[in-house]
């Protein structure tokens, strides 16, 4: 049995806690075995062993009952069995299924900050990089270092750092870095490296960060303390300063997020750097780490918005290259002060053999599709990019603004975030993400202004039957997005 | 300046310790910028910072220098700048270019433990693969928890993990699992599921473990203790039980090499838990990560080996899966009990999102390839490449034996390990693994009889010259691969 909620209210087992997870919009229960199975709509949503009340759904009586239940495992239902040895025409058969229903998903989403589509242009003869799954490319180990294995694209890898060291001003011999599996393993590298440059620093960063950074904390042992945000979703730079000040004699790690995920908003690095230095910690006291996220590769392309570079006082930054370049699969670029690398490398103890990357074996065919994806785009074609997603994500903000939704669309940022539509099926179909009372659109290039239209004239259609009656208002987002943003009837 | 060096005497900067690092094979060096740069025929060598008197290349006289140098940035000579906007046949070039040269390497190679050339019979139609690269498939976050990105391969993923539970012989609800980006990630991985289970915990993992188990106690900040060896580089029990009495307050998270990389040594896991035991370690106050390496794949296919099962008091198992399965880019399969998990999973103060894995957004064509491959071999399949590789692994001992070299094959191994050739170039062109005074052949299905044989008459040839003036000897390889399997003019 599968349902649908509207509102789950759970009690953490040890703390008995309520929290509202919003984010799970079905649930399998079975309270003979005394096991529940529950879907978010979340990507980063992991759930265990932790003890609920649900509301019943469709009935106003609401029937508590607390269970406990184990790691859910919702997908199980449709996966694919190894039918071994299997024949070419199944095998052909299951992957014609899924790239039809790929193409229709890769056509709906605007949610996500993937580039679903990756972007050749269709006079491309496109079998010269099918042909890459021929081989086993491996850069594994240093990209600076060439392995014994010879089928590797270092060469490939080095022109793609060297071209974001050139977009984030750092020389040649300045920097190190390496083509990650993505943001993630970049975040969980920097904070690292920022460890080991101080291995008694505390790490800052705000509560609206990517959960990417505190599990870097929890990965690495690091105490984090959390930082408040302002409505923006920016750091708040007056508590940043009152933690500061609070643990002086620890020297400070700070991750500054270029856009966080849901509010796109891009941390005030120049005041993170003059409240580091108002608090009395030196340059040697600090290691800056920037979650590049969506808007680190943008800002460069952007006149008259904050510039993250090199130039100023920070020690690494890690982006994604499958959200702005464009690859089919995740990969990130990992960028660090080559200085900071002896304390990743030096010697301990029981490492005989040195490797700075986290991983060992690294994906080779990842640097090709992004050396390929930049050579083809160009800077121009990426200033032109962003240039279009800052007018379409403008354009998408006024639609919802005239249709009389809350809507907020931080400065330099193509993440739209408005009020959360109430229907479950709308929400799936545009494969929106929600937090809370709000929704987002990360305005990508995939993300055209017919893809909007259509989907405002749904909006506008739909919100007419969801708010017809008068009674069922549309949520106040004023504490997500501020009061000025907010028009549900308590603010409009 | 790229020159040879038979020797390169190391010193360390910090402790003046003199270490011979055997395998760099070239470097380049220019006093004037006091860099010298450092090219490893090892893949896992970083070097950075650290002092050095080298040999001259050519002569008797030795001319001892002492520098410090940065980072070694050896192929940045190579490396193809991003020259942008480019023209549709330049890249394609490029491509073809690099192309030509993978087929070159991917033939020679015999060190290695990738299969390069990915299996696939060419009566298959290959584009229905190559069209994958048309999406970006990301199984962000939990395989079983379905995300809110709808282009994604969960269904294939779960297939592959249920595939590798059931010949780990776990049930599908007791265990969970992911497919990581390669077998580091997953030792990372299962030790740091360990760290969660046991916080007091201490590691202990023999010296001849792969590089990422050390690294993944430093990212991690635990205790790790190394073990002695025996000759095969089986973990030497007697050592283990010496260091855990020595540390019985502490848990025990014990790394078991399943095919350890250089002499393919599996350690005893009945033993190793007896000694557990022994040592007055419940099973409560133990926790088992198998770094299944190579073999914890091939074990099942044999006969009269000992078993790696989930029967056994053991708690997890990582295994790459672009080694002996195939797959054009590196990944691996990690299973651990799902009880454990909850550790994993459990509030962390500041993580509001959870998710198990180690990264965040994850590579959905690797489970594609997985499947696709798992499914065309079937279990029969694998079964006929195991005891392919086994005998061409005894063939090709029996051959190297016969010519007169030192040699050692571990029992239910495919590595054969054997004195190191002298002449790089003849190294750097079968691609061997070399570590000291042996280097090795990984005997996968891709080192065919026929490939061994030209290697063999190659060697053959070679040896009658190296040795021909009885001047130059063999090496004596006797603490490497014991007095019994060395031939050396001491040993013969």
């Amino acid at each position: 049995m599968v349902g649908f909620l509207d509102t789950l209210v759970f009690l953490e087992q040890d703390n008995n806690e309520s929290q509202d997870v919003d984010n799970l919009v079905s649930f399998e229960k079975d309270w003979d075995k005394n096991k529940v199975m529950l879907l978010s709509n979340q990507p980063h949503h992991l759930i265990s062993n932790i003890s609920y009340r649900a509301a019943k759904p469709k009935s106003e009586e609401r029937d508590y009952k607390t269970k406990s239940f184990e790691l859910a495992q919702v997908v199980r239902a449709t996966c694919l069995e190894i039918d071994e040895p299997s024949s070419d025409s199944y095998l052909k058969d299951v992957l014609g299924k899924y790239t039809k229903k790929w193409l229709e998903r890769t056509h709906h989403h605007l949610g996500a900050t993937h580039d679903a589509g990756y972007p050749i242009n269709s006079n491309f003869d496109y079998s010269v990089l099918g042909e890459l799954n021929r081989f086993s490319i491996n850069n594994v180990g240093d990209p600076f270092i060439e392995g014994g294995y010879g089928v590797q694209s270092r060469d490939f890898e080095i022109g793609v750092l060297d071209w974001f060291a050139d977009l984030w001003e750092i020389k040649k011999d300045e920097y190190w870095g390496y083509i990650t599996n993505g943001g993630s393993e970049g975040n969980l590298h920097g904070i690292l490296v920022g460890r080991e440059v101080f291995p008694e620093g505390i790490l800052y960063t705000s509560k609206e960060s990517h959960y990417s950074v505190f599990k870097a904390a929890f990965i690495l042992r690091m105490k984090c303390i959390q930082i408040e945000t302002l409505t923006s979703g920016e750091i708040d730079c007056n508590d940043l300063k009152k933690q500061l000040l609070q643990n002086k004699d620890k020297p400070a790690i700070l991750n500054i997020n270029i856009g966080t995920t849901v509010k796109g908003a891009i941390d005030n690095l120049d005041l993170a750097i003059q409240t580091l230095r108002d608090c009395g910690f030196s340059r040697d006291r600090f290691y800056i780490h920037c979650d590049g996220a969506l808007s680190s590769i943008m800002l460069p392309f952007q006149d008259q918005v904050p510039r993250v570079t090199f130039k100023k006082s920070i020690d690494s930054i890690s982006v994604s290259g499958h959200k702005f370049v464009g690859c089919p699969m995740p990969c990130g670029i990992q960028i660090a002060r080559i200085e900071h690398m002896k304390e990743l490398t030096n010697d301990h103890d029981y490492i005989a053999t040195r490797d700075a990357t986290i991983t060992g074996s690294r994906n080779g065919h990842t640097p090709i599709f992004l050396w390929f994806a930049l050579n083809r785009k160009g800077k121009q074609g990426i200033r032109t990019e962003v240039k279009q997603c800052l007018d379409n994500a403008e354009h998408l903000k006024e639609r919802l603004k005239a249709m009389g939704a809350s809507v907020m669309l931080n400065k330099a940022s193509i993440i739209v975030v408005f009020e959360r539509p109430p229907e479950k099926e709308f929400i799936k179909r545009w494969q929106l993400s929600c937090t809370g009372n709000i929704a987002h659109i990360c305005v990508m290039p995939h993300v055209t202004s017919d893809k909007i239209n259509e989907f405002v004239i749904e909006l506008i259609e739909k919100r007419s039957t969801w708010y017809k009656d008068g009674g069922k208002q549309p949520p106040c987002v004023a504490s997500d997005i501020g009061k000025e943003n907010c028009v549900c009837p308590l603010h409009k």
